[in-house]
């Protein structure tokens, strides 16, 4: 990271440096990357700001999950050829803790799938929709990007407990993937005139469950509609991670806070790392899902390291269908 | 009820009239009403605008909750000079439902307790606490309006369960009396120029659960101390109450927003009737506490009907010390 975004990131934040690559000390792995995850959390590591994780410094290495074939390996649980998922960020090698690695079988999934619907972003969707959404069969979830990492797994594990699945994404190309590939039971384009009435029109019982990934006027559709009792888990806010000052008035907390009294909703905010004890229910229950064809991804996935900056800030912006990858080296 | 106000209650929007005592019909009963209860809810009854409950109609009688004395039964359950609790809202007599009605034992507690500590007040308090709030030993638990009938039990069931209890009161009378009769760990006046820094500085290690019962520049201040996975149940917003229309902005719901997804934050709002499941064990626990001194309480009683308008708009401006109760009859 070159420096820190004023608003939108854009290009001249990053550079692209050359150094020397690390020997391995004791207990530790030489990785070559073989894919970077670019995810929108990412736009908060790059701001100064207090939020749950510690900002990205000036000319550090941008953080990110990665999985990596192991070149050297000083670690008795690795050797040289195994692939594992790490957390070494944008750079094609690394030094990583054996300790901090997980080992991959790369038999059994594709392995770039450990940075999507097996990774972070699937196990965001799981743990966030069944610990606090807790949708009932017949109850309406709804899910902004649906089409991405995190909202295509909502919805359909949204589905796999019975419930019906309305998917929000931009444009038709997106919206029939989610609707047709993915299988929701209906999908509102975000980009339409006429987006809220259609929201309104595809939840004709209201909307029990919204997972929040978006914010903005994509909330602004939802929250009316959100029926007593209806269960919000805040997992991003990607159309606000760019604004630098609050919006103009009217003051719209009042209202909102009247409304949850009224209502009943809950809204709670989380990060994955809370439910880690789920995680190995997780890895069971995705890859049985996955196998059995109950779940289905897309992976969108650009080539080069060079390719991250212009990548990450089209994830943004929308412009990703898919879960967001670099191929760093083949 | 007179008319709708705006903004504010004023006593021209009640009205006291007479008219003929009715005869209870099968399954009725005819109450003399003794004590009637005035509660912040009642304020949200008044505006025609779509809320958890239907609003009482110009000409009506304000609804509220209320102990009588049975004048004729026609029910099995019910003799002539039973104490009741029932919903008659705000008048002297009252046909009421035999089957709405509780019976109440007037040699085990005062009767009007049923209106407030062992009765709805109460119930709120304990069922949002424990349910929400889910106080853990050592945390800390703070409540506005703390020398009021909900938030002065919150306060001494979190001292129960082993949490620290800071206590928001307006006044040195109520912060007195909440800190030195009701066993508070602590109490900060709300009208102190510097409220914030003393709110922070009685919070030393942050705040882990805040009951919100008032709204407005309370929640500013607690808002920013706010501990990672701090738990907010919302019972009530009774500074925003009489707002007709969004203060001035910025907006800062956005804002609010991304800090409930960096802090983990859970906002719930309820209404007690939803865990009404709970009440047996309640009214149990709570004249257990009250017997054995752990839960303390304290009444402002108005007398006569035609005191209940100017009783319940002071309410509303935090005049009241206590529970506030109308004594309707002897």
């Amino acid at each position: 990271m070159a420096s820190r975004p004023d608003g939108k990131p854009t290009p001249e934040n990053f550079r692209l440096d050359n150094a020397p690559i690390a020997e391995p000390g004791d207990g530790e792995i030489a990785l070559q990357i073989l894919y970077l995850s670019l995810d929108p959390y990412m736009r908060g590591r790059m701001s100064a700001g207090k939020s749950y994780a510690k900002p990205v410094d000036i000319g550090g290495v941008m953080e990110g999950g990665t999985v990596g074939r192991v070149l050297q390996s000083r670690h008795p649980d690795f050797a040289e050829g195994d692939i594992v998922l790490s957390h070494s960020g944008w750079q094609s090698f690394a030094i990583a803790e054996g300790s901090t690695l997980r080992k991959l079988d790369p038999t059994a999934t594709l392995i770039s799938t450990a940075l999507g619907v097996l990774g972070m972003p699937g196990f965001t969707a799981y743990a966030g929709l069944l610990t606090i959404g807790q949708p009932k069969t017949g109850e309406t979830v709804v899910v902004a990007a649906a089409s991405g990492a995190v909202g295509s797994v909502v919805g359909q594990i949204a589905k796999i407990r019975g419930a019906r699945a309305v998917g929000i994404a931009g444009g038709a190309d997106k919206c029939a993937f989610v609707r047709d590939e993915l299988g929701f039971d209906t999908v509102v384009d975000h980009r339409a005139p006429d987006f809220p009435a259609q929201l309104k029109a595809a939840c004709p019982q209201g909307i029990d469950v919204y997972f929040e990934n978006v914010g903005g006027h994509v909330w602004d559709a939802v929250f009316p509609i959100l029926n007593d009792f209806a269960r919000v888990p805040v997992c991003g806010l990607i159309a606000q991670y760019n604004d630098a000052s609050p919006p103009p008035g009217p003051d719209r907390l009042p209202g909102v806070m009247r409304d949850v009294l009224s209502r009943s909703l809950l809204i709670r905010g989380f990060i994955q790392r809370e439910f880690v004890d789920q995680r190995p229910a997780f890895y069971d229950q995705m890859a049985a899902w996955i196998a059995s064809g109950l779940i289905r991804y897309r992976e969108d996935v650009m080539d080069g390291l060079e390719a991250a900056p212009e990548a990450f800030i089209g994830l943004l912006e929308g412009r990703n269908f898919g879960k967001l990858l670099v191929r760093v080296a083949n």
